[in-house]
């Protein structure tokens, strides 16, 4: 717990009602979109600048108290949730300005808590374009997209949001605030602390401004449905697709599960007979989107497709986008619980994972949709369970032990962008071995001595915090 | 000095002669491309493996020697230069294997001593394609361009090499050996130590193979010369073409000077009384690169350009890649001494730092030609200067001095693609601030507790190589 000099001092440092300790404010801040993780922290702080932020910190390292950023909350590893009794959460998601949009060099300066979607309309309306576009792109933050170096369905042919961030404002661990890269796009001067700071999940500093770097809007978009009778034969093409060198602006790949799920959730008029759905676009160049889109349908009719259907429309193809992203909610409406993972493995090895992941499940008798960006090699094995049933989360965590482990073995890691955060530390050496981890270990405790930022995230936690926060695990706990 | 006994450890674990002390190779590997700086290393040592580089590395924590890892010696800051008597130089442009070209994934296994031309024609054989392409393309290696960050020519559209570092096998400096990411291309398990190493400049890891990243081949290349009047109206045109939302795979610009070191050592055809020379390419599918060379061509127009010259042959445009990249060379004809320099600014102040460069050039009468990558910012401003006479080198380096000063207060930066090395490190703490510097330390110092991997090169160095090197801060010395 919060100690009362330290809860005053807060007060103090960020006044007027802006330190929240009611019962319903801090359970409304124990979760995330993780389920069965975190706690409620001791006290909430909405600050309202990077002073109060800077402040905060400083306090923190002289009491002795955890700080977890937070933005919009729907992180699926857990990074924004309290890992221990004493944390307070620092609320970002007021800090929705979008400061700056330069036209002349193509970059902006957003706040941390502006909504990932609203950065594509504001943008797109100067023909610019900010490719990342996490599945929660209508509710997450650019803060949380920074702190787990957030992926989306764009990752193929655009990359991830590290790819996109230019610069930094940060408060470290010291509570000091530094500036890191800028609006120069070449940089070699020292380390790239930048680089350093996106995806350490709040562990190494917070974000309090955000320079990204924008790219011309594409001219135009084809989308295509493309069905399949078998796993395999969806795979192949997918394949075939990328050694003839096309490069699609998405790549998406549903297995039977997901589809069912969809279609009960969207009503897309889907046979129920299908056993996977690629949805694919092309983008850029009218010629060229064109060009390539006609080159993937003869390529997926090649490797067995079914069905090839082009989009007329841009809304019939936003209709097509909406139900591959409700995904994760469709699965969510099939049972009480919903475990969503990003193992993620060369695209090469992407028809093998797919079959361990099918293997896995039936030997452990859980019940797995596979839904997710197969050009890129991210998939997210959902696993769907009634979180009440202990055995079954034995099951579903044993089952996930096994996926992660495939993942590693396959040349791939525990989390494509989601990020490790409290759900897959335990697994995190497993990958990196351990002088990484151990390197990893050593930049933290040398950033943060008091070990004040989001600790308990990526590594085992310290000490203080050893008690295991709310069913980690996943052992019992909540339903999300 | 290294000790006998060291030299003799040295010798048993390196056998076979590829431990080499004879005066002429010492002199050998005590300069590389930055002039004025460096100074001949104790040793020269020829590893065979990366076992052997990591038995080298636990010798130098033993003995308390310095190691300098280089690849072909092209750098243009000193960073594979010796900075202490200690210092063993460890050779690696015999390393040059492509060891596998992953043609599912679109990567490549490569080792560190591969040439940079070398990698491009064996991917575009497989039509694919390695962007990175510095000045030095057909004799530098990839080893070195991943130490550096190095950029190129095509970094406006393309990026630089950290974009295509997929992983990286890297001997520590304890001597334990990493893996560091991988074909997977999301990753978000933990710290990206991959992207702390890209840039380093030898000080936190020695590179023993280098997964890079392919990308599909551009179908098409358009090459266009446009001249100008007048310095400004470049710049004009530089700004219209972006605006224009037009990114060329290559924007470079050659002031005046530069022209004429180029015409008298290429033979172009250039008129003598240009001021500004812009050499443009678009590329992708045909219908993209013409499309864009027209509106590329109508931009110089409108902006004043005096002749708009589109390269009828492969063999055409050629030549005038060539001679863009003789650029240096061109120069260095014009004066026993260049030295050339890459701050970079953010592309809107192109036009400002021009004129600030020259301005400073004028005061300090020294002579300044300018040439680099107007689209991303990346100017090469290149002083030409007898280094025998040391007031003109004070001059120099006072002009150099303000021109740091000029880019950093135009948002810039003291490197774009060259590195920190030994050259610039006076300067980096006016970059990056105190507490960026003080986090970039504590990282090196954790990481190489004993001070053995590149000492002195990006920070001040440590007491025992206080003693400058040769020529540092370039206030006397040799020739380039």
């Amino acid at each position: 717990m919060l100690s009362d000099r330290a809860l005053a001092a807060l007060r103090e440092v960020v006044p007027g009602d802006r330190v929240l300790t009611a019962r319903e404010d801090l359970l409304t801040y124990a979760a995330d979109a993780t389920p069965l993780m975190g706690r409620p922290p001791s006290a909430v702080v909405v600050p309202r600048d990077a002073e109060e932020v800077s402040e905060v910190v400083r306090l923190a390292n002289e009491e002795g108290f955890a700080i977890v950023p937070r933005g919009a909350g729907t992180g699926l590893s857990g990074g924004a949730v309290p890992a221990s009794e004493d944390a307070v959460v620092l609320l970002f998601h007021g800090w929705n300005e979008i400061a700056e949009i330069d036209l002349g060099n193509h970059m902006a300066w957003v706040e941390p808590g502006v909504i990932t979607a609203d950065l594509h309309r504001a943008v797109e309306d100067h023909d610019l374009f900010y490719p990342p576009d996490p599945g929660s792109m209508r509710v997450c933050t650019i803060g949380g997209n920074v702190a787990e170096n957030a992926g989306g369905l764009r990752g193929l042919k655009y990359g991830v949001t590290k790819d996109y961030v230019q610069g930094l404002e940060v408060v470290l661990p010291t509570g000091e605030f530094v500036r890191m890269g800028g609006k120069a796009v070449k940089d070699a001067a020292g380390y790239d602390l930048k680089d350093l700071m996106v995806g350490s999940e709040g562990t190494l500093g917070i974000f309090t401004r955000v320079l990204v770097r924008l790219v011309a809007r594409p001219a135009s978009t084809r989308t295509i449905l493309a069905t399949f009778r078998t796993l395999g034969a969806a795979g192949e093409a997918v394949a075939a697709i990328l050694a003839a060198r096309i490069v699609p602006s998405m790549l998406e790949l549903l297995d039977r599960t997901t589809i069912l799920a969809v279609e009960r959730y969207a009503r897309l008029g889907l046979p129920q007979d299908l056993a996977a759905l690629l949805l694919i676009e092309t983008d850029g160049h009218p010629v060229v989107a064109s060009d390539e889109a006609r080159a993937v349908s003869r390529l997926c009719k090649a490797h067995g497709a079914r069905e090839v259907r082009h989009a007329a429309t841009a809304r019939e193809a936003e209709d097509l986008r909406t139900a591959r992203r409700a995904a994760f909610s469709a699965l969510a409406r099939i049972g009480p619980t919903t475990i969503l993972e990003d193992a993620t493995v060369p695209r090469s090895a992407v028809p093998a994972m797919l079959e361990r992941i099918h293997e896995i499940a039936a030997r452990h008798g859980v019940v797995f949709g596979i839904f997710g960006h197969a050009g890129d090699g991210n998939l997210h094995p959902t696993c769907v369970l009634d979180a009440r049933e202990p055995d079954e989360v034995a099951r579903a965590e044993a089952a996930f032990e096994e996926v992660f482990a495939a993942a590693i073995a396959l040349g791939g890691t525990i989390t494509g962008e989601h990020g490790v955060g409290l759900a897959k530390r335990r697994f995190l050496e497993l990958q990196v071995g351990d002088p990484a981890l151990r390197f990893m270990r050593e930049v933290k405790r040398v950033m943060d001595p008091n070990q004040v930022l989001n600790p308990g995230k990526v590594f085992a936690p310290r000490p203080r915090c050893e008690h295991p926060p709310i069913g980690h695990p996943r052992l019992a706990g909540a339903t999300a």
